[in-house]
């Protein structure tokens, strides 16, 4: 399942808004409509946004008109911010557009900066799926034969290269030979669990059941629920996890019921700019994606409504960050900084 | 506002599943079409469930065929058993039926007993709002000058006689000239707090913000919320509460945030039949209710869902529960006892 493809002079997006009840697949000539294919939401999980990012970014490079090195630069940089502006949360959109801003401040050949940055998207993709993998062997240890493990929003193939943190580390359990079922949170306000989630599992034959978020501490307290992993959006210094709205509530849960939540997260998640949670900015966006559900309206007009999109999660309720380069259990104190 | 109506040969039902976008009124003169009513939840809520069920019971008197009082009490104890098998959870609904059938178990004459049941039904009606108004009077204390509360599901006018227990409490604290805002959960799977609180506060002009459910913890955690109410459907005798799911999950947060904990409900709520919420049976309705929101399908065909429509809060979780006939607070322990 490729949530996002390059083809050389073209990207290749799969349109998230429309799954689960339609498979489409759009293929972009233009950065401008790759930048608005991530803020609309086309495409969306952290590592995905980066990995998207990347592509836009290497289709610029490969599509703008500049006569020389120096103009090609300064094009390059709007083009950077233009990409920077889409979803201000997802830390890795930022690692991605550093890489490609590193590449072009050093370049000295205009021809070899625009083969270079596509070599560096496609690399940013393949990295990527690696790190998932190993990301899955390192954590799936944490997964027990026969357990129900419940995650939120998706951090699956669709959030990313491929193969996906979170459910990617169900997914390694699984080819251990594990028997993992999942509870699949729907994930209110845009329903990433119930549309996505599902949908990328059912294609997998991995057994999913959806809950609504609410039901989660039900679960927990009459003993469905073993283990519980998410993503994360962004990683602090000292621990603290960014994620999709809800995580923390679970995590508060989790705790009350003594049942391990883990994070699974490449290191690109990490932020060594964020000293704590109380730093992240949490990104509010538009109400309509609460008072509407597809064309159904939900709530009276009139009233007030909030969105905001990522809640923290403070280290001191995670049982384990899981990365590409180790698991930090106990991420609260040092262990975190070791992997800075 | 009134949820529902008595008119003598009728029963007037504001159908509550197109809210908020239409107002419409059902007038039913056949006792079945009431019971359906119920069933299908045009009208909802653990009062007015019970408001209504006594109302078709009423009607039912007035217009079956009886020969004899002896077949007329045959009749009536199906009707009874009719109204029983529509929401189960509901412990007002029984609560209403054992008054009837008591009514009715002793009566000597057939032109009596049908208008007794009459004067009756009006009767658990005008019960019911002074109840709610004297809950209201007992519980306002507990919410200061500027609050912002949290509810969850619709414990107001639409799920009673028409002032509310957990909303009417508000109501109370506002007309007591506190200035109170609402944040209202949208209550997933089927959006009674998205539809029914806001629209029915947005009525009284009761500023009212609207979240999703996984919103709360978030909100609890940055300081917005300041105090939680909501009502419930069946409380146990050592103090645990049944009430729509999700319930449990913000007692939960609650508990972790210091923030005060509130469930009002009438005496009629209270089940002495039932020792703890571990003997509660929880009502598992439609899973398209999940899987559906209008005409909008958001989730795959293929996979599971689980709903669950309601959960238990443990008394401990619960900082008082308010009545008409008083208020216990910490109701873990003996406090509850004196109120049965």
């Amino acid at each position: 399942m490729e949530a996002v493809k390059w083809n050389g002079d073209s990207v290749t997006i799969l349109d998230q808004r429309l799954l689960p009840l339609k498979e489409v697949y759009n293929t972009y000539k233009n950065y401008t409509d790759v930048a608005y294919a991530i803020k609309s939401m086309e495409t969306r999980g952290a590592p995905a946004i980066g990995i998207t990012a990347g592509m836009g970014i290497a289709l610029a490079a490969k599509t703008i008109t500049a006569k020389s090195l120096e103009e090609f630069k300064e094009e390059m940089e709007k083009v950077l911010n233009l990409f920077a502006s889409t979803r201000p949360t997802a830390v890795n959109l930022f690692w991605t557009i550093n890489r490609m801003r590193s590449l072009i401040l050093s370049a000295r050949d205009l021809d070899v900066i625009k083969s270079a940055l596509e070599t560096e998207a496609i690399k940013i993709l393949e990295e990527d799926i690696a790190a998932n993998k190993q990301m899955g062997k390192n954590g799936a240890r944490f997964l027990d034969d026969g357990d129900i493990v419940m995650t939120h929003c998706n951090a699956g193939a669709l959030a990313t290269g491929g193969y996906g943190t979170a459910l990617g580390v169900i997914r390694a359990a699984i080819e251990e030979g594990k028997q993992i079922e999942v509870f699949a949170c729907e994930t209110r306000p845009y329903l990433q669990g119930a549309r996505l989630t599902t949908w990328e599992l059912l294609k997998d034959n991995i057994p999913v059941t959806l809950i609504t978020d609410n039901m989660s501490g039900y679960f927990m307290k009459n003993g469905t629920i073993k283990k519980i992993i998410v993503g994360a959006d962004r990683i602090a210094r000292n621990g603290d996890v960014a994620n999709k709205i809800g995580t923390y509530s679970h995590s508060v849960l989790a705790k009350e019921h003594g049942i391990p939540f883990l994070v699974a997260a490449p290191i690109s998640t990490l932020d060594p700019d964020t000293p704590t949670g109380d730093d992240i900015v949490i990104e509010e966006r538009s109400v309509d994606e609460v008072a509407y559900i597809g064309n159904v309206q939900i709530a009276p007009e009139g009233i007030k409504i909030k969105n905001p999109s990522f809640d923290v999660t403070p280290a001191k309720n995670i049982t384990a960050i899981i990365t590409e380069r180790g698991v930090i259990e106990k991420p609260e104190g040092k262990g975190i900084i070791e992997l800075f």
